[in-house]
């Protein structure tokens, strides 16, 4: 039996090389995908997803736009990481599939609405402004959520945006509030676990090696992608975050993390956006999230690797 | 010609005194009449509004529920001051009349929408949750608002929840951002302003005097509401604090105020809400609001009396 | 029998006039002026106080220096009110009595160490940084202390700095957050009674015709003084804010006000420095001061006219 | 030529460790040791210290009680790790030597005004009340200290007391505010460095091989001392936190850091006391603190335990 999906997204090339992981996978079924201006503004998110599904043979997938900017703050984006469409990396045809008419939120909302209770996953990729408004506007659906599946937020590996804060809590933290205190299970797949599976040039060489348009696509988009990693890390490549919450959906195994309290910081500029997680449990608030710490990279690529081989 | 209006609400006594004055004001078109939870829960505000349309003899007036909670602190009501169905005074019939399915976020969008730009003016009379909602759902319809009329804040007159901030905004103050931050013409009715409108002995009587079962209604409401001011700040009555957004339509030479920057405090639990308005000018920021501070009491209730006497 | 008094300083044209009603007035023994950076830097509010001292031919009374600049924050000044020597007016000489070796902070320990338990008052005229240094450094002297009175903060007056706070305590929040939460008995004279004893004419004229180099003296500052006030507010003149601690100290019949629980902003930068004063009390919070509304103008003029002129 | 140094401390085991490691190492000379409330109350950590020096030999070396509390906020105590003594582990004498009458804020200062300039390092171990006291009371003498070398704060390693901040910061987060923005020299020992100088089975046990006194001492320390994070890590032994301060004077080579902007968390009680430390430079404040993330931790505990036989 399948597991039904909506993919909330920013892409961004690693939103990209997710979809792509849930497109190749028999086990989802994407009911849509919704996005959200963070990487890029909304108008270049709904564009690179139907640019990602077309690339996967796949114009039947409904992609809708959503909100085009955070519930309080400013737009902050991140092109000095993305290249300036957001999917920086080999040329793609422009998208010739439409975007939905219905505004991402309204999906949203009528899907969990319209399906069994329990039976709907969401996977937010980029800021929690969708699922936030969704959640606002028609509370009564998050009781009917089975799983909140969601690459955001950093502990011990604090950093990327500001010393505190990871790009896509930072961008939305009350969004980010909003779905961290909802009460539907939560998972996070944070940077501690997403720079546990950097690329490497073996890894990347096996994307081209598919000998496919994917393949070379994503092949593109990690050399890309790689660049700022590895000059402001001095790492050996970068984390592929996105995926990684496919991934889990498809092997939970290959994770681990603890189900601990996570809030968020939302009063302090300095340290605003931070996902306070107490790891260590030196506090007695209530466990709210599986916050996911390390995962098999091997495993992961491998996953990786197959998966996109099918598209 | 008359202006369009919607009015935002969340009755309590005082916003229905208010939809009466609207609705005996043919200045006025009363496009819709959106609820939130705020004086008391959803389903009570919701159930009131149609109360009220339904003493004024205007089955015809639509009204829509909104959202049940601010956008990230849970609810706080006031029962203590309104009663428990927040229309505590004379008995009056459940109300017949439906509520309208569409939500009332949609309902504001899609009017906003669809009249012409700079024609429709909201008249935000409880928390500020539904209009920033819609200007986060659909930002563009920020610039097509004629005028957000609202009642909320105080400065002088601090402290009628918390020592430092006023019920409506206190409620929900990131809603109350978003809105004052919108960038569209914003007209703040302050506890400074409403509370130099006070209720007296023959200014109720006045109501009563009408003879009519609106008149009736009206003068039980304010008998109720107004016990707690006394008790609370032994002053002789209780301001009639909605209303005055209405008045404000029909005669603003009955009110004082300046145009100054209002920014609203939303990370300190201490001063959580209050309307940080500059009125003296101590800073370099942008004014974005006028704030108002002083009313014609003897003109505004002879205005109201009057606008009630035609329903 | 003299109430013994400590006067901690930032002269100040209106904190002169504090220390010249305390110097004229036989019930109050001045053991010692302590100074601090506030109105200007301290190099001119520890001169300022012995230029003041010698007007009133007291070289007697010691005058020391204390702290030179907020606990936490960078020191703000406020020249725009009192004139580049912080007491500008007709010319006076240079002080020829020396500065206390001793800086004002050991001194208030010391004293409070020295002389019987409750028979010392402190009377804080500007920012709070000696008074909260000396009780982090020997919390045993707070036991010691008979009262505290203030002058700082702002409720309904709020706004002579800040939208949200008064000056003093503005500079430093940190310093009046120790006070008011010190647990010794406090007794605020805000703006919201410093606003109603406001300079007039005939009130700065009476201290001319003192004929005295005291009462010219005087006049001329609030001369000076008011220009400010009249120009910002539009008042027919300017509070003299310092000399109400005195005068309560002398004649507490001439205020009114409420014991009620005062807290300090430190949280926000917004509305920093604010003094949440829960007038209303419309919280559970525990009454830590005795918070000063309102004073008898002509009283409170009078008796500082008959004391200047024993000078 | 030695170094000399003021060791403001609240032992607490590891911070005896320390002290024995100076009083140990010809390089240093120990002008006084200055104690605050910090581990355990002021009166068993000025106890504590001189039970330190006792044991070491040294009766000369002069012993100071400073704060007993922090600036603003109420003392937290860590007795559920150092035990209810504060050095809690074999039984040892109780000291016959006195605590100086000097206040340690006083002998900070009057040793800085006194030295040469740019001779003098302070070595806090503790929560920085004293230090930021006489630094607020004398700031001339900042400019004379010749470098502040602290334990405190952590980055990677967050969460030793709450999830994101470290003991001695989040006890006196204003205090650190203090010293982190004085313009000093700040070396900063986080919990990133003294995490990877853990005790093990056989470094205690070349501890207790020395054969002394001191010796027996400092594995009983360890002993008693590791259980806590051994428990609460399952780690295979202890940090010993404070000696990485001493060792950084002998042997900075042994330690690896960078020099970053390191601002403190003082605005939101979520986050309170973090050491926000910008280590990927991803904004543009300015350096302040040399952060130090590594440390041979061979080489460290080789150094202790030779300059322990010393002893």
């Amino acid at each position: 039996m399948t597991r039904k999906i909506i993919i909330d997204t920013d892409p961004g090339q690693d939103d990209a090389v997710a979809i792509l992981l849930a497109l190749g996978s028999p086990e989802l079924e994407v009911l849509g995908i919704t996005c959200v201006a963070g990487n890029v503004p909304l108008a270049l998110t709904s564009k690179n997803a139907r640019i990602v599904c077309e690339l996967a043979g796949r114009r039947d997938v409904k992609v809708f736009a959503g909100c085009d900017r955070p519930l309080l703050r400013p737009l902050v984006t991140a092109e000095y990481v993305h290249g300036k469409t957001g999917l920086d990396g080999i040329p793609l045809p422009e998208p010739t599939m439409a975007l939905q008419d219905q505004h991402a939120v309204d999906f949203i909302i009528e899907t969990l609405r319209s399906e069994a209770p329990g039976t709907v996953t969401l996977c937010p990729l980029g800021p929690l402004t969708n699922i936030a408004t969704a959640f606002r506007r028609a509370p009564e659906i998050i009781s009917k959520v089975e799983q909140i599946v969601l690459m955001g937020g950093a502990y011990f590996e604090v950093g990327n945006t500001t010393p505190a804060a990871e790009f896509n809590i930072y961008v939305d933290p009350q969004a980010a509030e909003i779905v961290f205190k909802c009460g539907a299970p939560v998972v996070v797949v944070p940077l501690d676990a997403t720079h546990k599976a950097l690329t490497t040039r073996p890894r990347i060489e096996a994307f081209r090696a598919l000998g496919t348009p994917v393949g070379a696509a994503v092949a593109s988009w990690t050399d890309f992608f790689e660049r700022f990693d590895m000059a402001k890390y001095g790492s050996e490549g970068a984390p592929l975050h996105d995926p990684c919450v496919i991934a889990w959906l498809l092997r939970p195994d290959l994770f681990e993390g603890r189900f601990i309290n996570v809030e968020i910081e939302t009063h302090s500029e300095l340290t605003m956006g931070m996902t306070v997680a107490d790891w260590w449990r030196v506090t007695k608030r209530e466990p709210n999230a599986l916050f996911l710490r390390d995962v098999d990279a091997d495993g992961f690529y491998t996953l990786l690797t197959e998966r996109l081989a099918r598209l």
